[in-house]
Parts: structure tokens; sequence; C-alpha cells
């Protein structure tokens, strides 16, 4: 079901069904493409680094949530539009076999001045790993149109 | 030159010479693989959206931003590892062909009270596109390690 502003309550939950997997070449290839630094590329050089081994790109995590929140429960008429993040964090790295899933919860909702058509939901999304730890939060504001009145 | 947390002052900027061609196919590989939304995929459906036109997901921007960061002046001793962002948004799309660079600039250097051998700095990154247009605009806070005292 499509969700409109006046549809949607600060505390309602999300909790998405998908799970993807994060696989070791896709975490190579990736930061190849994206974040070529050694602790994304090599085991080596990644166990003598902070993250003491092989770990993903946070930007590898963040698109991975992005696809989890796309094929998840919170649906917006219109799109899953950011408008920007107030807060993005990884708070521990993702490994490769690391199985991923996404929980979000609305935080406020914000009917626009301007754009009487539309307001913003700010939404905290958490992104969990196979142990149910936390691997990225982000605090993001989503455009979501108002329900036409007839 | 590697830098460490001694190196490092606000007011500092670190202009990357690298540009990106962002290209259309693969805006709509990224976008499949990630963040598989109609405005990201299809020229048809993006016009009728709130971006009136094909537009890179912003999870791709900011992998792209990643990249340029790595090649560009800001080089810590010990990469380029992030702690989280205070801010992130895209003020702008980005198209297809757009061709994007970025510009840092410290904002604050903050030795760690529990790590002595490390702090965080935080660094605020604008990607802007040909035009000189900012497509995002960034507040993230780095780990950087202190220079071993002898």
């Amino acid at each position: 079901m499509l969700l409109y502003l006046d549809d949607i309550a600060p505390g309602q939950r999300f909790n998405g069904a998908t799970r993807i997997r994060i696989g070791e070449e896709r975490i190579k290839t990736f930061a190849a493409e994206f974040d070529p630094q050694p602790f994304h590329l090599d085991e080596g050089a990644a166990e003598a680094s902070i993250f003491r081994g092989l770990a993903a790109s946070g930007w590898h995590t963040a698109a991975v949530t992005m696809r989890l929140l796309v094929e998840g429960g919170f649906k917006p008429a219109g799109g899953i539009v950011g408008a920007g993040f107030d807060e993005l964090r990884w708070p521990r790295p993702v490994r490769p076999g690391d199985e991923l899933r996404v929980e979000s919860e609305v935080l406020e909702v914000r009917p626009s001045k301007s754009r009487p058509d539309q307001g913003l939901v700010k939404l905290r999304t958490t992104t969990l790993n196979q142990d149910g730890e936390a691997v990225q939060i982000s605090v993001g504001n989503v455009v979501v149109p108002r329900r036409r009145k007839l």
C-alpha cells in the first residue's frame, strides 16, 4: 500500500523482510570502484588496519541499506526520496558473509509550509547484521506527498 | 604526504583535481542493484517524478564522492575512515553526463580523550557538477591518528 503523509505518524515502525548477504568479492569490487582503500580491498592490509580484517566500505553498507528500504514496508507514494540526513554512522564494520536487514521508525512528520501538497518524514533506520548488531544507523528526511483532497 | 592529526587545522582546504563523469548506463545499473526506483531507472518514469528527468541515486553520488575524496589531497595516515556524518544532503540531482569533483574544508580538529593516539577531524565536503553547482554537501567526522612522539 502506498503511503501519503496523512497515513504516517511518529512511532510507526517498518521492518524489512528482505536480507541481503554481502559477499567478499562484492566488497572488493565495490571498493575498487568507489572506495579504493587497502582495508576494503585486501585481507592482509585490512588485518593491520583500524578494522582488523576486511570490512565493507560504509558507502556499500549505505547502498545495500537503500535496497533493503526500497524492498521494505515503508512505501511512500512518489517513492523514497531523501531530502538529506541528520545522522549517518557505522557503529560496527560489515564483514564478508554478513547478512543485513533493516528496521525503521518514524520520528517526526512535518507538513511543508511552502508546499501544501507534501511534507517531510524523519525516519531512523537501523541496519542489522545476522547477529542483530547495528552496522549502520541513519536519521533521514524523506519527502512524502499529501493525499489529494477531493 | 600522509597527514596526522597534528598537521591538520580548521580552515584548511583540500580540492580534488580528479573529475568523474556519471554516465547514463552506470546511473541505471547502480540503481538496479541498490536503489531500484523508477526515477533512477527509466527516463519516462523519471520525467513524471519529482526529479523531472533521470537522476542518479543519492547513494551513487555519495559513492562517487568517496572515490573523489580518496583520490584528492586529504590523505590522513591510516586512510579516510569515517566515524559518521552530521549532515548529508543532495541539493540538486545528478544528471546523466554530469562531471563531478569535490572541495573539502576542515571545520574542527578534536584530539580524543580516551584514545591519545588519535582524534577526529570534522570535514565539510561539497560535490560539484561541471557548472559549479553543489550536488551533495556532507559534514563528516574522520578518524585520524596522531603523530607518534619519539
